[in-house]
């Protein structure tokens, strides 16, 4: 039986939509149990696979999340991350307050031996489906080519178990694809994985083909893994707006939309990649997982699903032998 | 009368695209003189206001810039860039190799009293129309504080020349809105900005908000500049190649999508940041376009307008001003 942690009260739409996803979880599987955290009066799930606790505070989106998580120690954010880091679960989920959720996880659950720095990992889609890795994503905006070269190792392990590629593909997001190209950073970076011989470093890929599948795992700094994540989601948006604008604008193009409606939702449900499950903190020693504040009860079911995954396939196992060997 | 020196050999389409973007120009324009740089055989465009410059050399896009410029002499990048250094011409523009112009620009033209790093900027859509100015694009990878408010300082005398913004406001492209937001650079660079009075420096942007008009100028390192235009560019031509294949998929799709054609073609149109013309390099003691390698006619025509704008708004004296006020 797999246990996992959830924090009921995290999230733009809690407790009702993480309700909503953890039944859909239960549903589905029965080698599943939940904890539960969070307030008592808002709880409204019955399930013999469900243990409820009760927790006096919530964190939320506003507090500044090291005093948050050292001050709220009755929040559900807090417990749930204690019950991994007790061993009372296998791993937990939260779509709340982000620096917090990473705070918990550093703090709380601790890292694992041998890695300096934890990463954001998150998986994203691509035009032919395949999806990628792309790490990390804001734990650490100030990187060091070590940290780099670590991400690597750790989004490997998670490719081969989670998306059960055998060989990954391994790049390195940079401006240009030439060997010599970037910042200080990445052309450090560029040596040590390149050194790496496990690891099947194809070189530098570029922003522009992340989504044409340019590799399976793609590592980068914190700030410029964020930078590029909100860059895609503001032109998806922004593309969005326009051709509702075109597709409204008159009777004649409202029914030629009407035709078409379903086909070009297709792609919205495309770019959206809470179906491949949240973010996910590695090289921390558990499963901590960030799901969207903005989820809605699939994406939490999607999250609480990638983390029943990764503890089956013996993510952390491996990652904390990958780690140290590559130490 | 003004005067653009005009790289005959730069671009994927040259020569072609570059002689016919220059008769565009000098058809809507009385007032301007083109000086042409290019090997003679491959010149077929007489008119009165065409000044021939027979070069023997070319930079082509595999060339290492520095090694390019230095060798290459009789060039038609450097013998252009060189028209500018001795004031034969007031501006000139290259659809060539990025580097070897920006070299070109460094070390021919040379830097504008003042400025520590020249940078690379861009006007880029927005959805309701108004554009926007980022940079630097990717002149200087590794940026420090300082560079950052400079690029504030030339971007603003920009937006108030040649957008005609009277109060641009400038933003800094963060990881998140809050002041304390970011790696060590945006946060350095943050309090400098604020410090900035004469400008209208409204905080951190996010790269999400930037196509819906988030500021007039915002300013971020090369690195981060360049992948964020990348990504803009990948998620566009990913969205784009997955409506065309829904549109295609069937007769019925077909057909409706026929009627939408024209107006969601206004769409790729509205993204098509040449219409703004090419990227600037700010910094120097001269007017330096780069367009896009693969510009057709239409988008050499801009970038030759946007130069001949910037020389008569008298943009290179003012900035001068400006950045020593700010020394």
């Amino acid at each position: 039986m797999i246990k996992i942690a959830v924090d009921m009260m995290g999230g733009d739409n809690a407790p009702d939509v993480v309700l909503d996803g953890v039944k859909m979880l239960l549903d589905e599987y029965d080698d599943v149990e939940i904890q539960l955290f969070g307030d008592q009066e808002k709880y409204r799930l019955q399930h013999e696979r469900i243990q409820f606790q009760h927790c006096t505070e919530v964190i939320d989106m506003e507090d500044e999340p090291v005093r948050a998580i050292r001050r709220k120690k009755d929040s559900s954010m807090v417990r749930m991350a204690e019950a991994v880091k007790y061993g009372e679960a296998d791993a937990c989920v939260s779509a709340g307050n982000t620096g917090a959720l990473m705070s918990s996880g550093l703090f709380i659950v601790g890292r694992l031996p041998g890695v300096e720095r934890p990463a954001l990992a998150l998986t994203l889609p691509t035009v032919d489906d395949s999806g990628f890795i792309l790490l990390d994503m804001g734990a650490n905006a100030d990187a060091k080519p070590e940290h780099l070269e670590q991400y690597a190792v750790m989004g490997n392990v998670y490719a081969k178990a989670i998306r059960k590629i055998e060989r990954p593909t391994i790049g390195l997001l940079n401006i240009g694809t030439e060997d010599k190209k970037g910042n200080m950073l990445t052309r450090e970076a560029f040596t040590l994985l390149k050194a790496q011989d496990p690891l099947n470093f194809i070189g530098n890929v570029e922003a522009k083909d992340l989504l044409f599948s340019a590799a399976d795992v793609v590592v980068t700094d914190g700030f410029t893994g964020n930078m590029v994540l909100k860059s895609l989601e503001g032109t998806a948006n922004s593309i969005f707006t326009m051709l509702k604008q075109q597709l409204t604008k008159n009777m004649k193009n409202k029914l030629a939309a009407g035709v078409l409606k379903k086909d070009m939702n297709l792609i919205k449900d495309k770019m959206d990649y809470s179906e491949y499950g949240g973010a996910i903190l590695f090289g921390l020693n558990g499963i901590v997982i960030k799901a969207h504040g903005s989820s809605n009860a699939r994406a939490i079911f999607n999250a609480l699903r990638q983390a029943k995954e990764t503890v089956e396939m013996n993510v952390l196992e491996t990652m904390k032998r990958e780690v140290v060997r590559n130490d």
